[in-house]
């Protein structure tokens, strides 16, 4: 099974009205609430795919308790460690005039020594497990920057090949620790290496300790620089719909890949058209299997010089780090 | 005890935040959820002036379950009626740059006619130990316009006065069952009666059956039309906060000076004085009891003589309709 990591979970409020107007009273058309959290959205594609998958991270409160209720309505396997906190929501105002969203972020619970030395607990018990982790999304105030690095050692000594998708001082601590695969976007790499260029710039994460770099590009696709070489992906059309939840798409599927020791150029192409079928889902989570199974065919996939795959030669085979 | 009515209960999330930006996505520095509704916020009020006060209405799904915790520790007792459909959420968003809100509102469960039995069931067990009862706030889809009326005409089987405080069709069908007392708005007013005149939208609702009419203007006070004669109260200068339980906080008010059989003049300087009290307090049900002490020596009352005294002269004396 592959395990996904969502320390900041949230309940996902989706509003639908016409036309959102600023300090005046709107009524809603339509409400949907969803468990959230990038690696919760992981686990949703992992699991609509058929694939084994848990969800662990840490939730609280009211809001903690109707977040793992729709888990279970999902089907999907729960193993979140309750925390005293109260989880987050988010309310996203979709103004159907405009075809655009406004988003409200609430910060979510300060996590505890004490709820971080019992997560620990649950995930030292769950990685035997595990053929992969996913580690997905902001951490919680309350957890300092290594926490994903702490979690990426430990998978290491139970052989785990991790994907992280962080940001910022997370994303720059985990890459310490060597996981198989990062997977910024243009934004988080640049800010996380410092250089403008993705091909540089994913050089860096590598020189860094990352031994494979997956660079989101949005409608253009994906970019990835790794031991065996480095890559361009990129769909026949750029699609249009709810972008959110397609970077959690193509990380499932490369932690699928991770799993089954594909080779990079099929992993890149299952990683663009579950990515596009996301797009044209609605819900983070959910993706359109016809756009899937038409994008499997049509995504091009082909080898770019600019990452030098030298860089980091003595770390294992990103793609081969598989589990029985 | 006073018995509130709310059929539409909400949780009312509150977020502040700097300043809300349109189609992106906000951080949201702090976050408020209490249990809402007009019937609600009159408890509030009620319970924090030391009366007793019970709280019924409808509640149901996992939003439900989130204002009966809210409820509960605030130490309002809870008789609502626990209903299939999920209750709604209103999410305000204070922007603080701009001191404005802009409200989102569910528009919440649909009742089925089980469910109104059932409340039915329940209105009637509670009608003989309350002292008055308190209509307040929307009807829930499901429920037709008469639902009012039909409580108004138990509750006068039991002797105990009602103070409706409903809009539109609610009201205008409230009305014919002859309640102690409606407060309408100046709009909800016009609404009801078709006259933008607040004296004669009043005389038109008694002539329709309204025992009293207290209009409530906003800042500018109250009018009162009643049996006994007419009142105009106002505060010494309007106070600026948050209008939002305003009015629940005056038919707290009158509610209280049903019970207690006081005077027209000293029901409205209460009612005023609780109002100004509300827009002091940020919450809607909470209010500033300095502010509450200080209206209630500087609220003036004047009798005005334009809402005919007589129009309804054989309805029961409303502020007499008191219970043991």
């Amino acid at each position: 099974m592959i395990l996904t990591v969502t320390l900041n979970a949230a309940l996902d409020i989706t509003y639908h009205l016409r036309r959102l107007r600023l300090l005046e009273s709107n009524r809603v058309d339509a409400v949907a609430a969803r468990a959230g959290g990038k690696g919760i959205n992981v686990s949703r594609v992992l699991h609509n795919l058929g694939h084994e998958t848990v969800v662990t991270g840490l939730a609280g409160g009211r809001t903690g308790h109707a977040l793992r209720h729709e888990l279970a309505a999902a089907g999907l396997r729960d193993e979140l460690v309750t925390i005293e906190g109260e989880t987050r929501r988010t309310v996203a105002v979709v103004d159907e005039s405009r075809s655009d969203t406004t988003i409200l972020l609430e910060r979510g619970p300060v996590v505890t020594a004490a709820a971080w030395a019992q997560f620990l607990h649950r995930y030292d018990r769950l990685l035997p497990r595990a053929a992969a982790v996913v580690l997905a999304g902001s951490l919680p105030d309350g957890l300092s920057n290594d926490a994903y690095a702490v979690l990426i050692r430990r998978a290491r000594t139970h052989r785990v090949p991790v994907v992280l998708d962080a940001d910022g001082d997370a994303l720059r601590a985990g890459v310490g620790e060597a996981p198989a695969v990062v997977k910024p976007n243009a934004a988080e790499l640049e800010a996380a290496s410092g250089s403008s260029d993705p091909h540089s710039g994913a050089a860096a994460l590598r020189a860094a300790g990352a031994q494979a770099v997956v660079t989101s590009l949005g409608p253009d696709g994906l970019i990835a620089c790794s031991p065996q070489g480095s890559w361009r992906a990129r769909p026949p059309q750029a699609l249009s719909g709810n972008p959110t939840g397609a970077g959690d798409a193509a990380v499932a599927a490369l932690a699928l890949g991770l799993v089954a020791g594909v080779s990079w150029p099929a992993m890149l192409v299952e990683a663009v058209a579950l990515s596009a079928a996301a797009v044209a889902a609605p819900l983070a989570g959910d993706f359109d299997p016809t756009v899937y199974r038409r994008l499997q065919e049509t995504v091009t996939v082909e080898p770019v010089a600019t990452c030098p795959a030298d860089v980091a030669s003595d770390a294992p085979n990103a793609a081969a780090a598989t589990q029985p």
